[in-house]
Order: C-alpha cells, then sequence, then structure tokens
C-alpha cells in the first residue's frame, strides 16, 4: 500500500527549506535553497520544483508514497488567497500567487500560511497541543508572531491578519517598528529586540559587561544568551526586561482567547529559563484570577524542521 | 404546521426576562419577574416555570408552536459545564447546575452562556453580524463584556472564559477593579468607569459644568450623557477619555482577532457619536496599517429584546 506523504515548504528571507513527511511527522527527505539568490521568481519556482523532483526520485527508490498535498509556510501570507503579499524580507515584489502557482505543477490540494500559523499547525498535529483544542503559539524570531487556535481551529480572521501579537503596543511613543508605529510588542521581544534593549542598557554605564567588549553590530541574541548563561549582568537584565514585556502582552492574549496553554518556538525561547522564568512571573502578576498559574507557558516541542513540519500539518 | 420556538431567558441581577422567539427573530410573548426578590433558588425557578407556562398558554390560543430549545444568559456562566458560578450580582451563591436543572423540567436542548456571549449570537443570528464569520461584539454596561466570533463559531475558550476584554490592563497601578487587579478596561470604560471619570475630572476644578451641582452618588452614565449633549465641558470630556481607552483596547483585541466589524452594544454605546467617535479615532491612531480605518465600528442592530434574542440565538 501505498503511503500518503506531504510536502512541508518553508520560505524564509535567506534560505527556503522542504521536506516530505508522513502522517506520523516523520522526514523522509529534506533539502534547503537559497532564496535571496532568486531575484526572480520564476528562477527560484523553477529551482524548487526541480529540488522537488529530484527527492520523490530518491525516495521513490525505497519507498512506496502517494503526494496527498503541499502545505507552505512564508512571510506575509494570505491563507484565504493563497497569496504573497509585499513581504519586505523576500526578493520578490508586490503580489506572488503562489498556491496557485504550485497547484499547476503538482495538482493537489496546496495551503499557505504565516509562518506563526504554520507552527500553530505544527504544534497540533506533531508537537504539545496534540490532545488540545484551545491554545496559542508565539514565535520569536526576527520579529514576533502568534498562531492562534480556537475551537480545534486556526484562527485566520477576517483577512487572514489574526494573531498580530508582534503589534500589539506594548508603551506608546516607544521604540519604532518597520510597520510604521512606535512602541509594538516585536521592537522589545524578539531576536533584533532583546539586541536593542542591550544597546540601550548599554548607555546606562555598566562597567562589568562583557557586552561593552564587542561593536554594537556584534551584538546578537545568541551571544546575549551565551553570556547571561555566564552570568554578565547586562545580559540577565536583558532577558528579565524581555520576558517582563512578553509576560504582560501574553496576559492580554490569554485573557482574550482562554488558551489551554501557550507554547514559545524559536531562537529566543532556546534560552530557556532565562526567558522562561520572568515571563511566567510577569504574565502571572499581570493577568485575572481566573487565568492566573493555570496557564502553562511551554517550550514548543517542535525542534527539528519544526517549519517544514508546521507547512505539511496543514495538509493531515 | 408547528412553528419551531426557542425560549430566550436573560438572567441579570436586577430582573430575569424571558420571550417566545421564533427563527425570525420575532417575540412572540416575553414578560419579566424580579431576580432579586428571590433568594432562595428553587423559588426563584418555580416562579419562572409557572411564568413560562402561563406564557406557552397564552400563544396557544392564537398560534401552533413547538419547542425546540432554550437559551440562556446570564453573568459569570460556563457554556462546557452549563453553570453559574459565584456570580457577584446574582443572589444565589456558590455554583448553580441552571442547564441540568432546566433540562429536567422541559427536555429540550438547553444552552447557558454569558451575557456577552449571547449578544454575540444573538448579532450574528438576528442583528448586523448575519453575514460575517469573524466579529466582535463589546457590551458596555455595570462592567464590559466581549463576545467574539471566529470561523463562524463563538470563541468560548479552554475553561469558557474567552472574551474577558474588561479585565485587560490598560493602566498599570490604575483603578481597583472588582477582580482584584488594578487598571481594568472595566474600571474606565462601563457605565460605572465613566462616573468614576467624572469623579475625577471633578477633582480638577472646572467651574463651569453642572455634574458639581450634582451629589456624587446622584452621577449616572444617563446624566452624564444627557449633559454631554447639552454642551457640559466635564461630560464631554468624560466621553472622550473613555473613547480613547476604548480605541486603544479596541486596537488590541483586532490586532489579535482580525474582526470584520466591532459592534458595541449596551447603555454606553446609545449615547451614540458622543462614544463613538473617540473611540473610532484612537482605534484607527493606535492600530497597525492593515487594519486602519478598515475596521467598522458600528452600533448593535439588537435593540429591543437584545438579551432574549440573544439567548435565544444559541437554540436556532
Amino acid at each position: 500500500m501505498k503511503e500518503n506523504i506531504a510536502i512541508g515548504i518553508d520560505i524564509g528571507g535567506t534560505n527556503t527549506s522542504f521536506g516530505f513527511v508522513n502522517k506520523k511527522g516523520e522526514v523522509y527527505f529534506q533539502k534547503s535553497i537559497s532564496t535571496q539568490s532568486y531575484i526572480n521568481f520564476n528562477d527560484f519556482i523553477n529551482k524548487l520544483n526541480t529540488e522537488i523532483e529530484n527527492g520523490q526520485k530518491i525516495i521513490s527508490e525505497t519507498k512506496n508514497i502517494k503526494l496527498i498535498g503541499i502545505g507552505i509556510g512564508a512571510p506575509n501570507s494570505n491563507y484565504y488567497t493563497g497569496n504573497i503579499e509585499n513581504a519586505p524580507n523576500l526578493p520578490w515584489k508586490g503580489k506572488i500567487e503562489l498556491v496557485n502557482i504550485i497547484k499547476k505543477y503538482y495538482k493537489v490540494p496546496t495551503f499557505l500560511t504565516n509562518d506563526a500559523n504554520a507552527a500553530a499547525m505544527g504544534e497540533m498535529v506533531f508537537g504539545g497541543a496534540k490532545n488540545m483544542k484551545n491554545f496559542v503559539v508565539v514565535t520569536l524570531g526576527t520579529g514576533l508572531g502568534c498562531g492562534i487556535v480556537a475551537n480545534g481551529s486556526l484562527v485566520n480572521g477576517h483577512r487572514g491578519a489574526a494573531g498580530e501579537m508582534g503589534h500589539l503596543i506594548v508603551k506608546e511613543n516607544g521604540r519604532a517598528c518597520n510597520c510604521g508605529n512606535n512602541g509594538c510588542l516585536e521592537t522589545y521581544v524578539s531576536a533584533t529586540g532583546i539586541v536593542r534593549t542591550v544597546r540601550k542598557l548599554l548607555g546606562k554605564q555598566h562597567n562589568t559587561s562583557k557586552l561593552e567588549q564587542i561593536p554594537a553590530n556584534g551584538i546578537d541574541a545568541k551571544k546575549i544568551s551565551e553570556l547571561a548563561n555566564n552570568g554578565d549582568n547586562i545580559a540577565i537584565e536583558a532577558f528579565e526586561q524581555t520576558g517582563e514585556k512578553l509576560g504582560k502582552a501574553l496576559a492580554k492574549v490569554v485573557t482574550i482567547t482562554d488558551p489551554e496553554a501557550v507554547f514559545l518556538f524559536g531562537g529566543l525561547a532556546k534560552a530557556g529559563n532565562l526567558i522562561f522564568e520572568p515571563t511566567r512571573l510577569y504574565f502571572n502578576k499581570n493577568v485575572m484570577n481566573v487565568f492566573k498559574n493555570n496557564i502553562p507557558i511551554l517550550p514548543s516541542e517542535l525542534n527539528q524542521n519544526a517549519a517544514i513540519l508546521g507547512a505539511a500539518a496543514m495538509v493531515f
């Protein structure tokens, strides 16, 4: 008997990864290609198709598979239209009718959603939210994304723009955001946000931080995390401030959506207790009684291949 | 042929209203009884049953009806358990297994939800949200409630506590709230919240407001609205500050849920432009571009019998 397989594709600003995934979340073949090398979208699609066909051949040597669908996660994607629209971090400008184009090649059901929604689907199908009908996934990358599941379904909203938690204004006249507003959550809580926090803290002239010895443009979230784990005071303070903002914002999202649990996903979430402890502390301080100490804030259980699994999960 | 009829019951702290409603939202018979006169819950249920039976007899004289279900809206209600739990504004303490009790008498499907969710259901079935799958209803009464519909279904959340928008913290160390926290939205935006705002503004010693001539405990939202319509400066300022807080909070709820429209329901919403204009202004100032000037903030289209219609809507 043939085994049902979905292709999960994760289109990022730097690289695009894809993989062949079965119902259990096992990845049979995966590969990455450069996104940014293909300024012309047709060239990108041709390269992607060639690699997918190559993958299919390799798998077919040992397994009997049937492609039942394709799921794609990409920034600035609209689930309803199947289009990528004006993505500032992708090389192709304007509107890309991605689902229509992919369907022409493969003639299987094809789904497109943004990265955070794909992460939420992945968590539900393959990760820690397997038995949950109401939960929230927050993705902490260059920006901050949020996928919300209610009544067992993804909340897409009217125009496919639900879950824009990264653009909750958490400080009036705060940091400038790419969206045009000021004080958006993601300017504080993201891999880039914590770097801005460190730069600001360095302005306060602590004399004991190793971060003073690195040029500002050499500081990244990973470095801050390493130094915090070694007891660096500014690095620790930066994580505390980040967790405070995240915990207070989660209190708002939980008050609106009443999830069973919240999952944190992505680079910053890998900093473990550095981020989880202040987040939980300020969440519980700022949420109403019915939710206090009642909402597990957990690391995502999707680690390797998470983006591919999340995209493929839309098919299953 | 018999006409399908639902009973809608609205249990409030002062009165309980019920009505027989058909699929078009026509109310054939309705009546109110006192809630607060019945300290003993069994006495209350006996009175309610007697009045419902009486209503059935009266309708049966002219119409051929079939009771297909009962919907109940009540404060502190849990949709999942069918219970009212620890309602501070009702005379019966602890847990009331309302749905189980009602089912024993009528042997039809019976649904219980909180007032704001009932208002959202009413808006969807009989009101302005008839063709919408994603929208938000905000009820402005003694407190502030919020019902959210996503993908065509009410968002109840994991424990039936979704939509607690009234308890978004909008000011750190702000006004004391009944929930135990400080700075909750409903301490500013509600019939009681606007009275607190007026009291605070009176402390600023404007000398031209008629509100100075009324004892503090004689000021209510209706009076403030009347005076604002007559150009009273403190009354107008109070509505502006209320709309500012509401608009900014709606920006947060919309950023999370991406609705097609927002409906305002209840006493304060009847103040018309006094509340709608500042709400829309500060909403659009504080929301990201995709939503700016893109989300209609509208008065509820349920006016008369709204609470009964909302409760009955759960059946249809």
